[in-house]
């Protein structure tokens, strides 16, 4: 056992502590009463970072939730990787369904549940205790680190791009490894050639300057639920293809190779559908499930609302109606090209016995992919190979880190996702946890990977 | 002027206050935790009837809300009229919309402000009021008085027709008059021909067991929400005729004549227009705008929700969506028909991929029509002409008191509508108010009617 690894498990207990102190931090990126905790996790991670051993941390302000940097870079002639990850967390509601309070970690059956536990705290701490470990034990890196760890990723990113454009010489480096994201199985592993991009907008229907008295008014005017439920229907058919004119134009079609590399991760269709309790799965037809997450672009209501939700009736006519909406998008569409079609689509299916307002929402980030081929996946590949005891499937992730295609864009480097969540583990959704075996797991794979990367060192600034 | 005139002058002030404690008292009849408030509203009602001088005041259970009976029966040889009024309130929210506190009463340019001013504690203090006044001065009343004052209207009156049923006798009477009701503005009466039923029910749409992140999941299942969409636009055609097979079925054509006196009643389609800041009128092709709200029948979503409603974005495919209609309905058409025929068009319509259950949240009530030659028509029509000095319009009102078919049923009588509200008082709605010269000018009115009653007497046990 090397001693980095001794050093792992005999310091196992301390790791989880500091999780769970990350974990009770309500850093929600989305809304302003949590501005300042959102701020007090990039402080957290600071002091995390200066005591395992990085230099250079510095908080960099974006407007908005400030980001962290911090770097070690004494191995000579060695790359350079650039870690992310993300300190923000999702929303808490609906809150009634959390079985503890979703900021007072609980551990139970060898899982810690909080919001933020899998995305993107527990994944996010990964690689710092690696580096701590190394250093504790051999007081050098291997390679070259750097970390790149935003607060704002669950708002899409926002000031991600102007932040990297202003500061590139800084976030220069040879290979970018995400912290977010996530492996097939508790047994298996994945290596994760693309994600997919996002848009959003909110939609605001609006009717009489007030609730009316359903049976004083009801039939003489336009119900603005009523409105709102036409024009969310008219954004897909019957098979849940997108109707909005145009939303496909853009799509790129997998070459046929790389869809056959794709199929050949196992997927048990029924296990997913019990897993999830529907009665079938749905979408796109000539897609597989995974196709359909993966490599297929969505436009999906996140939220509806509008009248009255209470307990019993309450007849009414609503003022207004909203939805909130969100895109996935796949290579090569465009977020503000996307956003101005449903914007247009809108406006033409509007009816005009009420106001239609349309807002964004959400940052646009663009869609993102990587070949299997290229030598960084290889090196990832081996050293899960390693840990797994079998090699990695390849798959499409449905998820978007923005953060991917900006450093592609803006540093001209590809990013390998290399974090160990698992989709069951209720990501944005209540009761969220994080596996304690994956965290150990994780932890290794590290430092695996950093000596990996050493050896591999000659293939990584070639692309294919 | 008359004694009671002179009276009702004098204490003015002091029914204003008591309408204020009235008013303070929040009985909304929906929600399970003001339970005890309705309780208190008729424990109130009953201290306010002694008060004036009603005998054999009564509180009768009815397994929910109690209901207030009361009588004055020493008009030897005169007719009995029965007064119908309802304690209860609809629900508050959405409580951010009100500028003082709904349950603590503000008067304001003549106007108190308050949830239930107008519908219908203020309407139903007034009967009483006129009742004291003519006690105070004159010893007697013209006729028999019988009250009927629930407090579960606004639930649709439950528990009334069973009540009614097993009191039978207690309730006996000639004619019967609703304080739940309007008039067409300050200066203008008029006489309500009929009254829309009402049913209603709930859609729930289940989707996953739990929310899903719509990167992970997105695109491989059916989004409850756009399940719900699609089944609330199927609801209506473009025009917003109700699409539910068999919906119309048992509608009855309006009598050319009737349809002819209803459509003297001035309307300004365009100050109805402003008055509710929407861009334009909408509903079914072929009837007026009045035509539309009294002679018509409407499903109408009153409230609709799923996923996230706060602030900025989560993305997510929630668990589920949820919607509340109600009916208004039209002679001849069945409350529990009609709900069974949406039920069986939802069952239809509801795509394999969701969950879909629905559940009832509204008693039924039946709608209700009365002849404009009904004598107790004429002799209200006179005492509403000697109030406003022009004679009432003729309408046909969209709103429901399950009450008037009830009385019909049960008690074989017909109820007019007396009532001094009017239709922008905000009734349902945040800023719900009643006119102060409404409530004083109904006083007079009833006083009026109780003499009218007496010298119209021979009249009134004919029915056309």
């Amino acid at each position: 056992m090397p001693a980095w690894e001794r050093y792992l498990t005999d310091h196992q207990q301390r790791f989880i502590n500091e999780l769970t102190q990350f974990l009770s931090i309500p850093s929600i990126s989305s809304q302003s009463e949590h501005m300042d905790d959102v701020r007090e996790a990039g402080l957290w991670l600071m002091r995390r970072l200066k005591q395992a051993g990085l230099e250079n941390i510095e908080l960099l302000e974006t407007g908005q939730h400030p980001l962290v940097y911090a770097d070690w870079l004494h191995a000579e002639d060695q790359p350079t990787i650039l870690i992310y990850g993300h300190s923000d967390v999702q929303p808490i509601d609906p809150i009634e369904l959390w079985k503890h309070p979703p900021f007072e970690p609980v551990i139970k059956d060898d899982r810690i549940y909080a919001r933020g536990a899998t995305d993107d705290k527990g994944n996010l701490l990964i690689p710092i205790i690696a580096i701590e470990a190394l250093l504790a034990e051999t007081k050098q890196l291997p390679v070259n680190v750097k970390f790149c760890l935003e607060g704002q990723e669950e708002i899409g990113s926002p000031q991600l791009a102007s932040l990297l454009e202003k500061n590139t010489a800084k976030f220069t480096c040879d290979l970018a490894f995400s912290a977010d994201g996530a492996q097939k199985s508790e047994t298996e592993a994945q290596l994760i050639l693309g994600r997919r991009g996002m848009t959003g907008l909110e939609i605001d229907v609006l009717g009489p300057s007030h609730d009316l008295h359903s049976g004083n008014y009801g039939g003489s005017l336009l119900n603005p639920i009523h409105a709102l439920a036409d024009m969310v229907a008219a954004m897909h058919d019957t098979d849940g293809r997108v109707q909005v004119p145009g939303f496909y134009d853009s799509v790129s079609e997998l070459p046929a190779d790389e869809r056959a590399l794709l199929a050949k991760t196992p997927f048990d269709e029924a296990a997913y559908r019990d897993s999830l309790k529907i009665p079938e799965t749905f979408g796109e037809t000539g897609f597989s499930t995974l196709e359909r997450i993966g490599i297929r672009p969505t436009l999906e209501i996140n939220g509806i609302w509008g009248g009255y939700q209470g307990e019993g009736s309450k007849t009414i006519v609503p003022a207004s109606a909203h939805a909130k909406i969100t895109c996935r998008l796949v290579p090569n569409q465009d977020p503000d090209d996307i956003v101005a079609k449903i914007k247009s689509y809108i406006q033409q299916i509007a009816p005009p016995a009420v106001t239609v307002e349309v807002q964004p929402v959400e940052h646009g980030a663009y869609p993102y992919a990587i070949s299997p081929d290229y030598p960084g996946n290889q090196i990832a590949g081996g050293v899960l190979e390693e840990i797994y005891g079998r090699s990695p499937y390849y798959i499409r992730g449905g998820g978007t880190i923005p953060a991917c295609s900006l450093f592609l864009r803006i540093l001209n480097v590809l990013t390998i996702n290399f974090s160990f969540g698992l989709s069951d583990e209720r990501l944005h959704a209540p009761n969220e946890f994080f596996r304690l075996a994956s965290f150990f797991k994780g932890q290794k794979a590290y430092c695996l990977l950093f000596n990996a990367l050493k050896e591999g060192a000659q293939t990584l600034r070639k692309r294919p």
